[in-house]
Protein backbone atom coordinates (compact mmCIF):
# COMPACT_ATOMS: atom_id res chain seq x y z
CA UNK A 1 0.00 0.00 0.00
CA UNK A 2 1.27 3.37 -0.90
CA UNK A 3 2.62 5.68 1.84
CA UNK A 4 0.38 8.52 1.89
CA UNK A 5 2.72 11.46 1.70
CA UNK A 6 3.56 13.69 5.25
CA UNK A 7 3.46 17.66 5.79
CA UNK A 8 4.38 19.85 8.80
CA UNK A 9 3.24 22.95 9.40
CA UNK A 10 5.50 26.06 11.88
CA UNK A 11 3.29 28.81 11.96
CA UNK A 12 5.37 32.23 13.22
CA UNK A 13 3.88 35.08 15.48
CA UNK A 14 4.22 36.27 19.43
CA UNK A 15 0.63 37.29 18.26
CA UNK A 16 -0.41 33.20 17.94
CA UNK A 17 0.80 32.54 21.64
CA UNK A 18 -0.33 35.72 23.52
CA UNK A 19 -3.94 35.26 22.92
CA UNK A 20 -4.33 37.79 20.40
CA UNK A 21 -4.81 35.67 16.85
CA UNK A 22 -6.12 32.41 16.43
CA UNK A 23 -4.03 30.77 14.03
CA UNK A 24 -6.92 29.74 11.72
CA UNK A 25 -4.09 29.69 9.07
CA UNK A 26 -3.01 26.05 9.45
CA UNK A 27 -6.59 24.87 10.09
CA UNK A 28 -7.10 25.80 6.76
CA UNK A 29 -4.35 24.57 5.28
CA UNK A 30 -4.45 20.77 6.81
CA UNK A 31 -8.37 20.55 5.36
CA UNK A 32 -6.86 21.08 1.91
CA UNK A 33 -3.89 18.38 2.64
CA UNK A 34 -6.18 15.95 4.11
CA UNK A 35 -8.26 16.40 1.00
CA UNK A 36 -5.78 15.61 -0.96
CA UNK A 37 -4.32 12.23 0.54
CA UNK A 38 -1.61 13.89 2.86
CA UNK A 39 -1.07 13.04 6.27
CA UNK A 40 -0.33 16.21 8.20
CA UNK A 41 2.17 15.18 11.32
CA UNK A 42 2.39 18.28 13.48
CA UNK A 43 1.56 21.57 13.74
CA UNK A 44 3.83 23.59 15.72
CA UNK A 45 3.50 27.51 16.77
CA UNK A 46 6.59 29.36 17.48
CA UNK A 47 7.11 33.04 18.30
CA UNK A 48 9.22 35.57 16.28
CA UNK A 49 12.38 34.65 17.70
CA UNK A 50 15.40 33.28 15.22
CA UNK A 51 16.96 30.87 17.06
CA UNK A 52 13.18 29.52 17.55
CA UNK A 53 12.63 29.22 14.38
CA UNK A 54 16.26 28.23 13.33
CA UNK A 55 15.64 24.92 15.94
CA UNK A 56 11.70 24.79 14.76
CA UNK A 57 12.97 24.08 11.11
CA UNK A 58 16.22 22.32 11.37
CA UNK A 59 14.05 19.64 14.29
CA UNK A 60 11.03 19.72 11.20
CA UNK A 61 13.84 18.61 8.37
CA UNK A 62 15.20 15.45 10.72
CA UNK A 63 12.11 13.85 10.96
CA UNK A 64 11.54 14.02 7.19
CA UNK A 65 8.05 15.11 5.81
CA UNK A 66 7.72 15.12 1.88
CA UNK A 67 6.63 18.85 2.55
CA UNK A 68 7.53 21.46 5.78
CA UNK A 69 5.22 25.13 5.09
CA UNK A 70 6.02 28.00 7.00
CA UNK A 71 3.82 30.52 7.83
CA UNK A 72 4.12 34.23 8.59
CA UNK A 73 7.44 36.39 9.08
CA UNK A 74 7.76 37.36 5.35
CA UNK A 75 7.76 41.01 5.43
CA UNK A 76 9.77 43.75 5.16
CA UNK A 77 10.13 44.79 9.91
CA UNK A 78 12.92 43.89 11.41
CA UNK A 79 10.84 41.04 13.64
CA UNK A 80 10.40 39.21 9.94
CA UNK A 81 12.88 36.90 10.30
CA UNK A 82 11.20 32.92 9.08
CA UNK A 83 13.40 33.36 5.97
CA UNK A 84 16.49 33.87 7.86
CA UNK A 85 16.08 31.25 9.91
CA UNK A 86 14.69 28.74 7.58
CA UNK A 87 18.00 29.39 5.94
CA UNK A 88 20.00 28.61 8.89
CA UNK A 89 18.58 25.56 9.65
CA UNK A 90 19.88 24.71 5.83
CA UNK A 91 23.02 26.09 5.94
CA UNK A 92 21.74 27.85 2.90
CA UNK A 93 22.78 32.20 3.59
CA UNK A 94 20.08 34.73 1.92
CA UNK A 95 20.70 36.60 -1.89
CA UNK A 96 19.01 38.77 -3.65
CA UNK A 97 16.62 36.92 -5.72
CA UNK A 98 16.10 38.51 -9.34
CA UNK A 99 13.03 36.65 -9.81
CA UNK A 100 11.64 37.73 -6.55
CA UNK A 101 13.08 41.35 -6.77
CA UNK A 102 10.96 41.61 -9.75
CA UNK A 103 7.67 41.03 -8.36
CA UNK A 104 8.25 43.00 -5.27
CA UNK A 105 9.48 45.77 -7.70
CA UNK A 106 6.35 45.08 -10.08
CA UNK A 107 3.86 45.80 -7.16
CA UNK A 108 5.43 49.03 -5.73
CA UNK A 109 5.74 50.30 -9.39
CA UNK A 110 1.80 50.36 -8.89
CA UNK A 111 2.01 52.51 -5.75
CA UNK A 112 0.87 55.83 -5.49
CA UNK A 113 4.04 56.78 -2.88
CA UNK A 114 6.72 59.00 -3.22
CA UNK A 115 8.75 56.22 -1.17
CA UNK A 116 10.45 53.65 -3.90
CA UNK A 117 12.48 50.64 -3.12
CA UNK A 118 14.15 50.51 0.05
CA UNK A 119 16.17 47.79 1.85
CA UNK A 120 13.04 47.65 3.86
CA UNK A 121 11.51 46.49 0.69
CA UNK A 122 14.49 44.95 -0.67
CA UNK A 123 14.88 42.50 2.37
CA UNK A 124 11.49 40.92 0.82
CA UNK A 125 13.44 39.58 -2.04
CA UNK A 126 16.31 37.93 -0.04
CA UNK A 127 15.76 34.41 -0.14
CA UNK A 128 17.72 31.53 0.77
CA UNK A 129 20.32 30.31 -1.95
CA UNK A 130 18.98 28.29 -4.91
CA UNK A 131 15.15 29.23 -3.52
CA UNK A 132 12.25 29.40 -6.11
CA UNK A 133 9.75 32.55 -6.08
CA UNK A 134 6.28 32.16 -5.76
CA UNK A 135 4.32 34.98 -7.15
CA UNK A 136 1.63 36.39 -4.05
CA UNK A 137 -1.47 37.57 -6.33
CA UNK A 138 -2.77 39.62 -3.44
CA UNK A 139 0.54 41.23 -1.78
CA UNK A 140 4.18 42.07 -1.75
CA UNK A 141 5.87 39.21 -0.03
CA UNK A 142 6.59 36.18 -2.80
CA UNK A 143 6.30 32.51 -1.31
CA UNK A 144 9.30 30.75 -1.22
CA UNK A 145 10.54 27.07 -2.27
CA UNK A 146 13.35 25.32 -1.31
CA UNK A 147 13.45 21.75 -2.17
CA UNK A 148 16.22 19.97 0.06
CA UNK A 149 16.62 16.34 -0.84
CA UNK A 150 13.72 14.75 1.26
CA UNK A 151 11.47 17.67 1.77
CA UNK A 152 10.42 20.64 -0.09
CA UNK A 153 10.25 23.74 2.20
CA UNK A 154 7.63 26.36 1.22
CA UNK A 155 7.28 29.88 2.91
CA UNK A 156 4.47 31.20 2.55
CA UNK A 157 3.29 35.23 4.39
CA UNK A 158 0.82 35.11 7.29
CA UNK A 159 -1.79 37.51 6.29
CA UNK A 160 -4.63 34.74 5.27
CA UNK A 161 -5.76 36.06 1.81
CA UNK A 162 -1.99 36.09 1.08
CA UNK A 163 -1.01 32.83 2.50
CA UNK A 164 -4.25 31.23 0.61
CA UNK A 165 -3.78 32.88 -2.55
CA UNK A 166 -0.13 31.29 -3.17
CA UNK A 167 -1.50 27.88 -1.79
CA UNK A 168 -3.90 27.69 -4.21
CA UNK A 169 -1.77 28.79 -6.94
CA UNK A 170 1.22 27.45 -6.18
CA UNK A 171 1.58 24.67 -3.57
CA UNK A 172 -1.85 22.84 -4.91
CA UNK A 173 -0.27 22.07 -8.16
CA UNK A 174 2.43 20.27 -5.73
CA UNK A 175 0.18 18.11 -3.68
CA UNK A 176 -1.49 16.60 -6.40
CA UNK A 177 1.41 15.53 -8.17
CA UNK A 178 2.28 13.20 -5.33
CA UNK A 179 -1.13 12.70 -4.54
CA UNK A 180 -2.43 9.62 -2.99
CA UNK A 181 -5.54 8.09 -2.28
CA UNK A 182 -8.75 10.37 -1.51
CA UNK A 183 -9.72 10.43 1.83
CA UNK A 184 -13.00 8.73 3.21
CA UNK A 185 -14.60 10.19 6.42
CA UNK A 186 -18.13 9.87 8.22
CA UNK A 187 -19.09 10.91 11.66
CA UNK A 188 -22.16 9.43 13.42
CA UNK A 189 -24.56 10.07 16.43
CA UNK A 190 -24.51 8.23 19.12
CA UNK A 191 -27.03 8.80 21.61
CA UNK A 192 -27.31 7.77 25.08
CA UNK A 193 -24.63 6.05 25.60
CA UNK A 194 -21.12 7.23 27.65
CA UNK A 195 -18.10 7.41 26.16
CA UNK A 196 -16.51 4.81 28.59
CA UNK A 197 -19.54 2.15 27.84
CA UNK A 198 -18.48 2.73 23.97
CA UNK A 199 -14.81 1.86 24.39
CA UNK A 200 -14.59 -1.65 24.44
CA UNK A 201 -17.24 -2.04 21.72
CA UNK A 202 -15.21 0.58 19.84
CA UNK A 203 -11.95 -1.34 20.70
CA UNK A 204 -13.07 -4.57 19.13
CA UNK A 205 -14.02 -2.82 15.89
CA UNK A 206 -10.50 -0.80 15.74
CA UNK A 207 -8.49 -3.94 15.97
CA UNK A 208 -10.68 -5.32 13.45
CA UNK A 209 -10.11 -2.46 11.22
CA UNK A 210 -6.61 -1.00 11.27
CA UNK A 211 -7.22 1.18 8.30
CA UNK A 212 -9.56 2.98 9.76
CA UNK A 213 -9.57 6.22 12.61
CA UNK A 214 -12.09 6.22 15.08
CA UNK A 215 -12.11 9.21 17.27
CA UNK A 216 -15.20 9.82 19.80
CA UNK A 217 -15.97 13.18 20.81
CA UNK A 218 -18.69 13.28 23.84
CA UNK A 219 -20.86 15.94 23.61
CA UNK A 220 -22.85 16.68 26.74
CA UNK A 221 -22.54 15.27 30.67
CA UNK A 222 -20.82 11.97 31.16
CA UNK A 223 -23.31 11.19 33.85
CA UNK A 224 -27.26 10.49 32.76
CA UNK A 225 -28.57 8.37 29.80
CA UNK A 226 -29.46 10.77 26.95
CA UNK A 227 -25.59 11.90 26.52
CA UNK A 228 -24.48 12.30 23.13
CA UNK A 229 -21.12 10.88 21.05
CA UNK A 230 -19.63 12.21 18.05
CA UNK A 231 -17.76 9.53 16.35
CA UNK A 232 -15.89 10.38 13.64
CA UNK A 233 -14.21 7.85 11.45
CA UNK A 234 -12.04 8.51 8.09
CA UNK A 235 -9.50 6.96 5.93
CA UNK A 236 -6.59 7.87 3.88
CA UNK A 237 -5.88 4.67 2.00
CA UNK A 238 -9.27 2.59 2.50
CA UNK A 239 -12.39 3.27 0.90
CA UNK A 240 -16.02 4.30 2.39
CA UNK A 241 -17.21 0.34 1.85
CA UNK A 242 -14.95 -0.41 4.27
CA UNK A 243 -15.75 2.46 6.85
CA UNK A 244 -19.61 0.67 6.64
CA UNK A 245 -18.47 -2.23 7.05
CA UNK A 246 -17.28 -1.31 10.41
CA UNK A 247 -20.14 0.72 11.53
CA UNK A 248 -22.06 -2.12 11.49
CA UNK A 249 -19.58 -4.18 13.40
CA UNK A 250 -19.56 -1.71 15.91
CA UNK A 251 -23.66 -1.40 16.27
CA UNK A 252 -23.39 -5.09 16.78
CA UNK A 253 -20.50 -5.13 18.82
CA UNK A 254 -22.64 -2.36 20.96
CA UNK A 255 -25.87 -4.53 21.02
CA UNK A 256 -23.53 -7.30 22.78
CA UNK A 257 -23.49 -5.12 25.89
CA UNK A 258 -20.21 -3.72 27.80
CA UNK A 259 -19.51 -7.33 28.81
CA UNK A 260 -15.61 -6.75 28.11
CA UNK A 261 -13.85 -5.87 31.67
CA UNK B 1 14.63 42.25 36.33
CA UNK B 2 12.71 39.46 37.09
CA UNK B 3 12.30 36.24 34.33
CA UNK B 4 8.65 36.10 32.81
CA UNK B 5 7.98 32.35 33.26
CA UNK B 6 7.63 30.38 30.81
CA UNK B 7 5.38 27.51 29.92
CA UNK B 8 4.52 25.32 26.78
CA UNK B 9 1.28 23.82 25.34
CA UNK B 10 1.04 20.39 23.43
CA UNK B 11 -2.34 19.87 22.48
CA UNK B 12 -3.38 15.98 21.00
CA UNK B 13 -5.77 14.68 18.62
CA UNK B 14 -5.98 13.80 15.03
CA UNK B 15 -9.11 16.14 14.62
CA UNK B 16 -6.84 18.75 15.30
CA UNK B 17 -4.51 17.82 12.05
CA UNK B 18 -7.28 16.80 9.90
CA UNK B 19 -8.78 20.03 9.42
CA UNK B 20 -11.81 18.44 11.34
CA UNK B 21 -11.67 20.19 14.64
CA UNK B 22 -9.70 23.89 15.20
CA UNK B 23 -7.78 24.34 18.17
CA UNK B 24 -9.35 26.54 20.35
CA UNK B 25 -8.16 25.28 23.69
CA UNK B 26 -4.38 26.58 23.75
CA UNK B 27 -5.78 29.66 21.99
CA UNK B 28 -8.19 30.24 25.48
CA UNK B 29 -5.10 29.26 27.83
CA UNK B 30 -2.57 31.38 25.88
CA UNK B 31 -4.79 34.51 26.93
CA UNK B 32 -5.06 32.84 30.29
CA UNK B 33 -1.14 32.77 30.58
CA UNK B 34 -0.57 35.96 29.20
CA UNK B 35 -3.03 38.33 31.54
CA UNK B 36 -1.23 36.15 34.49
CA UNK B 37 2.29 37.99 33.06
CA UNK B 38 3.73 34.41 32.02
CA UNK B 39 5.57 33.84 28.32
CA UNK B 40 4.09 31.12 26.14
CA UNK B 41 7.01 29.94 24.10
CA UNK B 42 5.60 27.31 21.96
CA UNK B 43 2.46 25.22 20.95
CA UNK B 44 2.70 21.42 19.57
CA UNK B 45 -0.01 20.02 18.01
CA UNK B 46 0.56 16.24 17.38
CA UNK B 47 -1.39 12.89 16.56
CA UNK B 48 -2.90 10.39 18.59
CA UNK B 49 0.84 8.33 18.25
CA UNK B 50 2.41 7.14 21.62
CA UNK B 51 5.72 7.88 19.88
CA UNK B 52 4.75 11.46 18.99
CA UNK B 53 3.65 12.38 22.34
CA UNK B 54 6.79 10.84 24.06
CA UNK B 55 9.12 12.76 21.61
CA UNK B 56 6.97 15.89 21.80
CA UNK B 57 6.98 16.26 25.26
CA UNK B 58 10.53 15.10 25.94
CA UNK B 59 11.58 17.66 23.85
CA UNK B 60 9.56 20.38 25.25
CA UNK B 61 10.82 19.14 28.92
CA UNK B 62 14.42 19.71 27.58
CA UNK B 63 13.46 23.41 26.93
CA UNK B 64 12.76 23.88 30.33
CA UNK B 65 9.85 25.69 31.06
CA UNK B 66 8.06 26.17 34.33
CA UNK B 67 4.92 25.15 33.00
CA UNK B 68 4.03 22.57 30.29
CA UNK B 69 0.66 21.95 29.43
CA UNK B 70 -0.57 18.87 27.41
CA UNK B 71 -4.34 18.86 26.13
CA UNK B 72 -6.47 15.50 24.88
CA UNK B 73 -6.38 12.01 25.07
CA UNK B 74 -7.00 11.77 28.81
CA UNK B 75 -10.08 9.53 28.03
CA UNK B 76 -11.16 6.16 28.32
CA UNK B 77 -10.37 5.24 24.71
CA UNK B 78 -7.27 3.36 23.16
CA UNK B 79 -6.69 5.88 21.41
CA UNK B 80 -6.16 8.43 24.79
CA UNK B 81 -2.74 7.70 25.30
CA UNK B 82 -1.49 11.30 26.62
CA UNK B 83 -0.71 9.60 29.91
CA UNK B 84 1.42 7.06 28.57
CA UNK B 85 3.54 9.52 26.82
CA UNK B 86 3.82 11.47 29.57
CA UNK B 87 5.13 8.86 31.82
CA UNK B 88 7.33 7.50 29.09
CA UNK B 89 8.80 10.87 28.77
CA UNK B 90 9.61 11.24 32.13
CA UNK B 91 10.77 7.67 32.97
CA UNK B 92 7.71 6.99 35.10
CA UNK B 93 5.53 3.80 35.22
CA UNK B 94 1.40 4.57 34.77
CA UNK B 95 0.21 3.28 38.12
CA UNK B 96 -3.81 2.92 39.87
CA UNK B 97 -4.21 6.45 41.73
CA UNK B 98 -6.02 6.02 44.47
CA UNK B 99 -7.41 9.58 44.54
CA UNK B 100 -7.90 9.43 41.01
CA UNK B 101 -9.64 6.10 41.43
CA UNK B 102 -11.87 7.99 44.20
CA UNK B 103 -12.68 10.90 41.54
CA UNK B 104 -14.02 8.17 38.61
CA UNK B 105 -15.79 6.22 41.04
CA UNK B 106 -17.60 9.17 42.72
CA UNK B 107 -18.76 9.79 38.88
CA UNK B 108 -20.10 6.76 37.98
CA UNK B 109 -21.70 5.88 41.31
CA UNK B 110 -24.30 8.70 40.04
CA UNK B 111 -24.57 7.17 36.56
CA UNK B 112 -27.41 5.82 35.97
CA UNK B 113 -26.46 2.72 34.10
CA UNK B 114 -26.05 -0.99 34.69
CA UNK B 115 -22.60 -1.06 33.63
CA UNK B 116 -20.39 -0.15 36.73
CA UNK B 117 -16.11 -0.24 37.09
CA UNK B 118 -15.03 -1.15 33.79
CA UNK B 119 -11.04 -1.82 32.53
CA UNK B 120 -12.08 1.66 30.55
CA UNK B 121 -12.62 4.00 33.24
CA UNK B 122 -10.03 2.42 35.06
CA UNK B 123 -7.81 3.61 32.37
CA UNK B 124 -8.70 6.93 33.50
CA UNK B 125 -7.16 6.27 36.95
CA UNK B 126 -3.81 5.36 35.95
CA UNK B 127 -1.69 8.39 36.42
CA UNK B 128 2.36 8.49 36.46
CA UNK B 129 3.65 7.90 39.36
CA UNK B 130 4.01 10.42 42.43
CA UNK B 131 1.24 12.39 40.20
CA UNK B 132 -1.26 14.53 41.28
CA UNK B 133 -4.69 14.34 40.42
CA UNK B 134 -7.10 17.21 39.58
CA UNK B 135 -11.06 17.21 40.21
CA UNK B 136 -13.33 17.60 37.30
CA UNK B 137 -15.99 19.12 38.36
CA UNK B 138 -17.56 18.61 34.49
CA UNK B 139 -16.64 15.20 33.22
CA UNK B 140 -15.10 12.32 34.29
CA UNK B 141 -11.27 11.94 33.42
CA UNK B 142 -9.46 13.52 36.11
CA UNK B 143 -6.75 16.54 35.17
CA UNK B 144 -2.80 15.27 36.16
CA UNK B 145 0.18 17.17 37.73
CA UNK B 146 3.24 15.61 37.67
CA UNK B 147 5.87 17.70 39.21
CA UNK B 148 9.49 17.28 37.85
CA UNK B 149 12.75 19.04 39.20
CA UNK B 150 12.45 22.03 36.69
CA UNK B 151 8.44 22.01 35.03
CA UNK B 152 5.35 21.75 36.27
CA UNK B 153 3.49 19.13 33.43
CA UNK B 154 -0.04 19.35 33.39
CA UNK B 155 -2.33 17.24 31.45
CA UNK B 156 -5.73 18.57 31.03
CA UNK B 157 -9.03 16.53 28.83
CA UNK B 158 -9.22 18.04 25.54
CA UNK B 159 -13.11 18.89 26.02
CA UNK B 160 -13.32 22.45 25.72
CA UNK B 161 -15.49 22.60 28.84
CA UNK B 162 -13.63 20.30 31.33
CA UNK B 163 -10.87 21.78 30.09
CA UNK B 164 -11.52 25.10 30.96
CA UNK B 165 -12.84 24.03 34.32
CA UNK B 166 -9.92 22.17 35.80
CA UNK B 167 -7.97 25.10 34.10
CA UNK B 168 -9.79 27.54 36.42
CA UNK B 169 -9.80 25.40 39.52
CA UNK B 170 -6.08 23.96 39.49
CA UNK B 171 -4.04 25.46 37.06
CA UNK B 172 -4.66 29.39 37.85
CA UNK B 173 -3.43 29.10 41.44
CA UNK B 174 -0.12 27.29 40.12
CA UNK B 175 0.31 30.67 37.77
CA UNK B 176 -0.31 33.39 40.36
CA UNK B 177 1.94 31.87 42.89
CA UNK B 178 4.78 32.07 40.65
CA UNK B 179 3.56 34.98 38.91
CA UNK B 180 5.19 37.70 37.28
CA UNK B 181 4.43 41.33 36.28
CA UNK B 182 1.04 42.70 35.24
CA UNK B 183 1.25 43.01 30.84
CA UNK B 184 -0.07 45.88 29.36
CA UNK B 185 -0.64 46.20 25.62
CA UNK B 186 -2.10 48.20 23.25
CA UNK B 187 -3.52 48.53 19.59
CA UNK B 188 -3.05 51.34 17.07
CA UNK B 189 -4.75 51.72 13.72
CA UNK B 190 -2.35 53.70 10.91
CA UNK B 191 -4.06 54.80 8.25
CA UNK B 192 -2.66 55.71 4.60
CA UNK B 193 0.75 54.00 5.09
CA UNK B 194 2.07 50.59 3.56
CA UNK B 195 4.02 48.58 6.04
CA UNK B 196 7.41 48.70 3.87
CA UNK B 197 6.96 52.24 5.25
CA UNK B 198 6.04 52.15 8.34
CA UNK B 199 9.30 49.54 8.77
CA UNK B 200 12.07 52.13 9.28
CA UNK B 201 10.07 53.99 11.84
CA UNK B 202 9.17 51.05 13.77
CA UNK B 203 12.70 49.63 13.41
CA UNK B 204 14.19 52.74 15.13
CA UNK B 205 11.63 53.08 17.67
CA UNK B 206 12.08 48.94 18.27
CA UNK B 207 15.35 49.91 18.80
CA UNK B 208 15.32 52.95 21.56
CA UNK B 209 12.69 50.53 23.41
CA UNK B 210 13.80 46.96 23.87
CA UNK B 211 11.37 45.67 26.53
CA UNK B 212 8.40 46.25 23.98
CA UNK B 213 7.17 43.56 21.33
CA UNK B 214 5.35 45.62 18.71
CA UNK B 215 3.58 43.85 15.57
CA UNK B 216 2.45 45.57 12.48
CA UNK B 217 -0.62 43.59 10.94
CA UNK B 218 -1.84 44.85 7.49
CA UNK B 219 -4.93 45.13 6.61
CA UNK B 220 -6.02 45.69 2.99
CA UNK B 221 -4.13 45.76 0.35
CA UNK B 222 -0.72 47.17 0.01
CA UNK B 223 -1.03 48.94 -3.02
CA UNK B 224 -3.22 52.48 -2.74
CA UNK B 225 -2.83 54.92 0.01
CA UNK B 226 -5.83 53.92 2.04
CA UNK B 227 -4.43 50.90 3.46
CA UNK B 228 -4.72 50.19 6.98
CA UNK B 229 -2.13 48.49 9.40
CA UNK B 230 -2.96 47.66 13.09
CA UNK B 231 0.13 47.70 15.27
CA UNK B 232 0.15 46.23 18.52
CA UNK B 233 2.32 46.93 20.76
CA UNK B 234 2.59 44.96 24.56
CA UNK B 235 4.98 44.00 27.37
CA UNK B 236 5.35 41.84 29.98
CA UNK B 237 7.89 43.41 31.79
CA UNK B 238 7.44 47.19 31.26
CA UNK B 239 4.59 49.17 31.98
CA UNK B 240 1.58 50.97 29.36
CA UNK B 241 3.52 54.46 30.19
CA UNK B 242 6.86 53.44 28.10
CA UNK B 243 4.20 52.08 25.90
CA UNK B 244 2.75 55.80 25.23
CA UNK B 245 6.25 57.36 25.19
CA UNK B 246 7.13 54.54 22.33
CA UNK B 247 4.32 55.85 20.38
CA UNK B 248 4.87 59.47 20.38
CA UNK B 249 8.70 58.22 19.52
CA UNK B 250 6.70 56.52 16.67
CA UNK B 251 4.76 58.78 15.27
CA UNK B 252 7.41 61.74 15.23
CA UNK B 253 9.66 59.17 13.76
CA UNK B 254 6.66 59.04 10.67
CA UNK B 255 6.56 62.50 10.81
CA UNK B 256 10.26 62.74 9.26
CA UNK B 257 9.62 60.24 6.31
CA UNK B 258 11.33 56.94 5.16
CA UNK B 259 14.37 58.94 4.74
CA UNK B 260 16.37 55.70 5.76
CA UNK B 261 16.59 53.46 2.95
Amino acid sequence: MKRSPTAEIISVGNELLIGHTLDTNSHWISKHLTKFGWTLQRITILRDSLESIRHGVSSAIQRKPDLLITLGGLGPTHDDMTLKGVAMALNKTLVLNSEALAMVKARYARMETSVGMTRFRRKMAMLPESAVALPNPVGTAPGVLVKTRRTNVVSLPGVPSEMKSIFMGSVVPMLTVSKGKQPAEITIRLLGIVESALAPALDRTRRAFPGLYFKSHPRGREVGIRTLILLHIYTVNDSRDKIDKAISRLLRELGKGGSDN
